[in-house]
């Protein structure tokens, strides 16, 4: 537990974005806070659970996040700022394909669901299969506030005001920045991850129920149309000291290549290390990078993916 | 010079592809090869030149490769194998705004021209203006081969086949794999680069002279849609050792989350760091990545522009 947290809130968990969502807790700028946070399938899944449990999920249960905060002073206009302090995370996690969700849903019609058991306190590398290890690192999948237009509105979408995110390099020392759009701000956090790729393209990350320790503070009436961040060094040297493997897609389309990069990486990762389909496509989500080589040589944009060869040994 | 290289390319320049364009050499797979590459101007531009010099362009000349080289045995679903041995770097590079050209292209609409000059033998981090240092890891632009498709086709966009693919991570080192059309692959290379983030945001990266040392090599009928390359190390620990400000754009269509994200970085860079807004394009364009944080989350996606803080000193 946090021995200088100003707050642990526990328990409140709301499902999608509500200004109306009555705070958890209010607290004053520089405050620090604990907060215990769910799985993104709200528990559903757990350590026995298999392939056969996916097509049960209720999906109006996942994705819980736990708040809001409200935060003394906040106003529209201004800008929150999460400094994301440390994780305890809780060494289950899960990683499924979900029919009809995912880069690939066209290709991957099955339900798969992949259970890790990872050291909590080590955060040594994950073992998937007897071929590969996952370095991890944790963060939160889920960071935001509400939005000002009345309503419930659906987790899954990431908004201005943060939300679902699934930025894999926020993490321990990360600072963000969140637009404010009501009073209060009204801050919450959830679907904790303790590795993911860019792109999460199989849709799902390591989801693992964890805690999260951050510093809320404001800047006052500052500009920011979108989320930004600060990272304090690096973010990818767990991943990158034997280089990578990588896949690219050509094409006028940014889906388009990002899909063909992505198969051409499942492809590749069956051919030369004996995955199933299913296992490669999860692998890639929860280790493998999109990036945009280049978005300037008309009318053809080049999306690469970079999956590291240290997860292979 | 390259003391092991078994064949020297130089003069043999061409603009676009074109398979009946007669070879310069014909070698035997397995071959080294030394290519003097021109920059991307074709000589057009030189230390002297100013931002008055950009509208004179002459696009017809833009872009030359050297080659094409005509391999013993390479026939059409072979993949040709390229080896990334070395690069002599000229010093002497450009960056250039051109109008009409570039992400940013609807917000940046005049000439613009930066001049580097940097040391070829440290490849020390080349100064820009009194603020910025931008890392180098000179690399090739354009590797590719001939189109089975008859005619002259444009260099300006990359192909399955490569070409202009602008790919950060093709440094020394690292071994590219084509796919071959025609007989003998016709493989080509230039628009030789000091600098360039992921994105290569402005169109135009540092663009520089150099020599480059290849060895060549053939995989009989090997299955390949798109390019695909290994690199045998980290790529951007260069970059990163003080961590990135990074940017997002948040929506259902990537383009405009990139260009999102990008506006958003040079805002920043202006407003913190008293950068011209061109020149902040220019920087982000020689030194900042664009990825693709999460594609799955229906039905908005998150593009990140990561610009590295060690480029600020």
């Amino acid at each position: 537990m946090c021995k200088n947290c100003d707050y642990t809130i526990h328990g409140h968990h709301h499902h999608g974005w509500d200004h109306s969502i009555p705070p958890a807790e209010t607290v004053a700028p520089g405050s620090r806070l604990h907060f215990q946070c769910l799985d993104s399938s709200g528990g559903q899944f757990t350590k026995d659970s298999t392939s056969a449990d996916v097509p049960s999920l209720d999906f109006g249960k996942i994705n819980p996040v736990t708040g809001p905060v409200y935060v003394d002073g906040a106003e529209p206009g201004d800008v929150l700022t999460i400094q994301i302090e440390a994780f305890h995370p809780s060494g289950f996690g899960w990683t499924a394909n979900i029919p009809g969700f995912g880069l690939l849903a066209d290709q991957f019609k099955d339900p798969h669901l992949k259970v890790w058991d990872y050291n909590p306190d080590t955060l040594d590398p994950a073992l998937f299969s007897d071929i590969a290890k996952v370095p991890l690192k944790p963060f939160a999948g889920t960071i935001g506030l509400a939005p000002a237009e009345p309503g419930l509105h659906s987790v899954v979408p990431p908004r201005r005001m943060g939300g679902n995110l699934d930025i894999r390099d926020l993490a321990a020392g990360t600072t963000l920045y969140l637009p404010v759009e009501v009073a209060g701000a009204l801050f919450s956090i959830g679907d904790t991850h303790a590795a993911q790729g860019d792109g999460e393209v199989c849709g799902t990350a390591i989801e693992s129920p964890m805690d999260v320790e951050v510093t809320l503070d404001l800047v006052k009436q500052e500009k920011l149309a979108f989320p930004r961040f600060t990272t304090p060094g690096p973010v990818t040297r767990h991943l990158d000291a034997k280089g990578y493997e990588v896949t690219t897609g050509i094409g006028p389309d940014m889906m388009s290549g990002a899909k063909d990069a992505v198969s051409a990486m499942v492809d590749l990762l069956c051919k030369d290390h004996g995955f199933s389909a299913e296992d490669a496509y999860l692998l890639c989500s929860v280790a493998g990078d999109l990036r945009i080589s280049e978005i300037v040589d008309m009318p053809n944009w080049v999306v690469s993916f970079y999956f590291p060869r240290i997860v292979l040994g």
